[in-house]
């Protein structure tokens, strides 16, 4: 058995159990499904960077604001039994079924990594312009103050506007977001279903990172908007309840580990 | 051996063989990388419409204009073994998958369907923008009189917007669609590469629809802009001469059956 993982993930108050966000639900989902042990370090958004360079984990982007410096970002790994660091959620899906390929199923099977790329672009172009919208402020409102100043001072310079701004409920800006994130999943259903067998998950039968990625947006929208709202209970309507049916195959690899706090 | 499929293109002028649209080649790559017997059949623009419903192929979409009309597109085929019209290039791949699977390659493998769905629209997502700017306004230029007015008056209509204008020559628009086009070629390159190995085919060692779908719109570009042309040649320099070692993969099936016209 080999020494547990460390999953560094960023802490917030949707949930009792701190999780909430979607980029990092995709590992947490990750590493459930194969069944590989891992303990879980919090970390606030201040203290990503810092982390980042630490554990040797590189950075995964430039930052939106054009300047092109480097953007460290969560979810990160840290595997003692090989001593390696991997940030993204991608390359950390590809580096697990590579390391561990008898710990559960290949999410990412060989042949299709560059279709996966392509499907995460599909998705990211189709959901993101209106979901940012929509879950950025309800994120920042769940997070703790040090983490809270950071996401708001960031995302309010990337997008060139104030939080309160993106979507106010009630707004008919608020409403056609909420049209383009029910197109965006409805085009999903579409790809399912598009050569005539109604599919559960996107290669079929067996689950692949690709519905992992779309399952880890579901859970970051009904955890920010509040598994009881208005909003939410119209989503899990949406395709004829397909989505809640799609989340209901997760619920036994939805668990997490409460884990320890980062002490930068 | 059946008898051969009645496949629909529309013919032009860019090269002496007639076959220039990027929709159709991929038909037409599929047809000969599987060696299915087929003829072709030209079509002029104004004459899709009731050639599809004269063969039972339904309209692929609704008109670019809002209006909700159904708008009938190429490429279509007419299967005479089945009595089976189909119309749009990956419905068609699909259909010659099912129907003839010892004839070639599986171009669309069952599992990857809702992935190549994706593939699909983030090619053009990343692509077209830019690409129908420089490529639609030279693809007018060389069909026949009865398309090139149908051509120009429907897509003038859809971008409200001149076909002399879209990316004139020498013109700043003109530079920035190239470097669009640029960026969507590389995008599509870091696809391939994103797990570390180099590949040539989206899926690795064997052709699929993926593929098809960029050599198509390469095709597309080298013929409209001229394989002589400065703007051509620098295309073929991209990403270290990889857009040109892709093409030559494919040139034992770049082949034009010249076929005969259809009579509306």
């Amino acid at each position: 058995m080999p020494e547990p993982i460390i999953f560094y993930d960023i802490p917030g108050n949707a949930a009792k159990d701190k999780a909430w966000s979607p980029n990092t639900w995709k590992t947490r989902f990750n590493l459930n499904i194969k069944g590989i042990p891992y303990k879980t370090v919090w970390v606030e958004y201040p203290d990503i960077a810092p982390l980042s360079k630490q554990i040797g984990a590189g950075p995964t982007a430039t930052t939106p604001d054009g300047s092109g410096s480097p953007h460290y970002t969560l979810p990160a790994i840290y595997d003692p039994n090989t001593r390696t660091a991997v940030a993204e959620s991608l390359a950390i899906a590809r580096y697990l079924d590579r390391t561990y390929p008898s710990s559960g199923p290949t999410l990412i099977p060989k042949e299709t990594d560059a279709l996966h790329m392509a499907f995460v672009q599909a998705f990211r172009d189709a959901y993101f312009p209106d979901a940012g919208q929509l879950f950025l402020p309800a994120s920042c409102a769940q997070l703790n103050p040090a983490s809270e100043a950071y996401f708001r001072r960031t995302r309010e310079a990337w997008y060139n506007a104030k939080l309160e701004d993106f979507a106010p409920f009630g707004s008919e800006k608020r409403a056609q977001h909420w049209k383009g994130v029910e197109k965006a999943l409805h085009t999903i259903k579409e790809w399912l279903e598009a050569d005539g067998t109604e599919k559960m998950y996107v290669m079929g039968d067996s689950i692949s990172f690709a519905d992992i990625v779309v399952v880890s947006h579901l859970v970051w929208m009904k955890l920010v908007l509040g598994p009881a709202s208005e909003e939410w209970t119209d989503v899990m309507k949406w395709d004829g309840g397909h989505w809640a049916r799609f989340m209901a195959e997760f619920e036994k690899w939805d668990i997490v580990d409460v884990g320890t706090e980062f002490e930068g």
